[in-house]
């Protein structure tokens, strides 16, 4: 990435970030990089030793580092605990990627009962419904749709076209991604035996979204049956997630993409689902609990640990001969016992 | 769910949906709630006995039960065989949720040969294409495409941000969910060896949606590659579930989240998809068959029943043991027929 | 599909693919079709013997047959060595699909600083922001969202509905299905375990997608973190697919709908992975690796060839027995080893 816009100096950054500078602290920073392609106005990182070798040639103006590893480099380094995490902060600062200017959008169509923030941005052909919140600051990226009686909390920022339908409430520093879909109908259903289909139950909850969650682009959170469908604080999920009617998901959770939650399981705090995960209905995850990718989660879990299904990858000719045995294994196990016996 | 609007007294919910009333006839319900936050206004239901101690303490207007279950309530009673039914036919008349204003909005932009029914809404920035033919009081959300030559039935309802390319035509009463994407090119694709590349190959059919059906958000169903994409009457198919090109599924068929079926499948009538569940191209699925969540089915099926695949839920420690036994699974039952010779 | 517009001649069919035409070189042919649809004025193809008996009642003016097909069908043929491609570039003569009409809508909001070639037709309700630069006869659907520095290789086509978020670049002919989202911020994240919560990492890379790349209806592709999550050319992605950040697609692959890569993984030339794969972050693919659907890939693939995970579909009460097994496979093997030893 070139560097762009105005300098910060290390020593500011030192300072800012409390980070302990080794080098010049009026040098200025003015982008990110990675170690190969940084120049001298960039600030770049390493956190994983395997990319030592890289340090010796980087050009870089400053590197994030461990102090471990900032004994293999000669040039300026900001040395920190956790060098990914200092580099996370570091590198916001650098975040130049447009912004909504401020005001509505004359292309935007808003509802005379709304209530928007005089300091929030509507984007292009955005649609803001009935009684419709919008915070200080909140910025509403172009196509986005914001049905009624939706809130939304100073400082989010909706990327375009996303869909809020009516009474999604989202808290303070929420990010959504391009095409999430946030209180659809669940899929309630009632099957009428006399007449032999399907009744519709309706969908009469909201969403409730906590501060600094992040919502991945095409993921779907569904609204409540009755209730809320209720994501915590700090969850973050990736793109292309379902969740759900009356799902909870507890505070600092992160879901990987295309992992899905169905109704009303309610899943603990600082879990880590991998992605591809399935997680049924009315289940319980307790807290601090990893489900590796794929995994379908059949069963309430109780206890942290990290919990895994499916079977290795294997070259397919190999696969084919041992799938098959799979159908035979209850049959094979019954054979051992009885060999044991003999 | 608080009460609002104009109340339907007991009497008259009795007798519209033959339901046996046990209290005052008089009594105005207002809303719908759960047994645990419903007011004197409220219709609540319960339908599974393990809930049976919340009937004690709600203040519910009125409670849906089974014979049985009403034994155990002493407040007004809507009788029903099935009470979980009853509560989806009742709840339904208290759906209060904003429905579009009636007309065309001014921003959307209607080609001059599509025909739109007076009774019809036309959300914000809607776009609808040559020939389309929008039938009466059919609601289209905001920013929603209409491609040329689409059909929409009476009734039917789309959410905002739906795409319907070219020729996609839908019964009466259907839904479809925000960000759907109905009538997208197939997936086909022609090898040229000679030129080591792919050729596109066209994708001309269409899709065609039966009456009372229902398309949850983000789902994508696939133009056919020269005949139509089919799904039948009242199929009920839940967010992120792709239907690949010329698929066929059956009238009542209903799938849930994230589940995908490959090209040229037919499902049959009544079946139950589950979550995540992969069907490959061209086989097909008798009627009533039920497939448990993230299977995959590899194989046509001939006889209804339930139908898995995949391996389960386990401790990461547990799990990595047995899975490197899945790979040596075909070894180890010849060495059980080995010693069963010996 | 009812024939329409106006006819081409076998010959020139036959003169312009380089086929073998037996029959009638003035008969003209209007549109495409089946074998069991098709009239006089359609083309029709078969590439599998199994549908050998529709030959014989087929009305299509003329059919696509390899050379030992073509022997069992009395009409007009066209010969060719691989019927399907032959059949792929002939139909794309038919494909008569609307197109958008040139120049930029009246209701698009395009960035005085844009450049969009005056041959590019832009969607009525567009967004195109700074510094975009969209290139000859490129096509850009109703309600697309074109963010700042993107650019558009010629004849690119963009159905309804899509993002491009800043910094996204597509080549020439590139494809992309509505409601694609190119280049929302990866899935990047810090974890500050003093304060106990998530820190985002910014996502500054873009996105870079090669010649006559497809991308499919709801798919997903990250922006990279710090460099571009890269799309070769003739990559060809169905719908619904997730790729993550910095992931790198080689030239000529293709992957079915549902599949997902996770971040940085490295995909070859060639690849064809099926539907409803997930491949782990970090893992190296070589050329001509294919697999199946819904395996898990965890760890690299050095060796062209196809590959497998997951369990074969079985009756729920045969899985059912079989599946509580699994779990104890480690031991079954363990008593095997042991009855040998004795």
């Amino acid at each position: 990435m070139a560097a762009s816009g105005h300098g910060i100096s290390l020593g500011r950054l030192a300072h800012q970030f409390k980070l302990q500078l080794r080098g010049d602290p009026q040098h200025q920073i003015r982008g990110v990089a990675t170690l190969t392609s940084a120049g001298r106005d960039d600030l770049a990182f390493m956190a994983n030793p395997l990319y030592r070798s890289q340090l010796k040639d980087t050009k870089a103006g400053v590197v994030v580092l461990s102090a471990d590893n900032a004994e293999h480099f000669g040039g300026n380094v900001l040395i920190a605990d956790d060098a990914y995490l200092a580099w996370a902060k570091l590198a916001a600062q650098f975040d130049r990627r447009p912004t909504i200017s401020g005001g509505v959008h004359p292309s935007a169509v808003v509802d005379a009962s709304a209530q928007i923030d005089d300091t929030a941005a509507i984007g292009a052909g955005v649609v803001v419904g009935e009684r419709a919140v919008i915070g200080a600051n909140v910025q509403i990226g172009a196509g986005s749709f914001i049905g009624a009686d939706c809130h939304l909390g100073a400082n989010s920022r909706l990327e375009p076209r996303v869909v809020l339908q009516s009474n999604v409430k989202l808290g303070q520093r929420v990010i959504v991604h391009p095409g999430a879909v946030i209180g659809a109908d669940g899929f309630g259903l009632a099957f009428d035996g006399a007449a032999g289909q399907w009744i519709k139950v309706p969908q009469l909850g909201g969403v409730s979204i906590g501060d600094d969650s992040e919502v991945g682009a095409n993921t779907t959170i569904d609204r409540g049956a009755l209730e809320d469908t209720i994501i915590g604080c700090d969850v973050r999920l990736d793109n292309q997630i379902q969740i759900a009617h009356n799902v909870v998901v507890g505070d600092h959770t992160a879901m990987a993409g295309c992992s899905a939650v169905a109704g009303s399981a309610r899943i603990g705090k600082y879990c880590m689902i991998a992605g591809g995960v399935g997680i049924l209905g009315h289940l319980e995850l307790c807290d601090r609990v990893t489900v590796t990718a794929m995994s379908l989660v059949t069963r309430s879990i109780n206890k942290p640990g990290t919990y895994s299904s499916g079977t290795p990858l294997q070259d397919n000719a190999q696969w084919r001969r041992n799938a098959v045995r799979i159908r035979q294994l209850d049959d094979l196990a019954r054979r051992v016992r009885r060999l044991e016996h003999e």
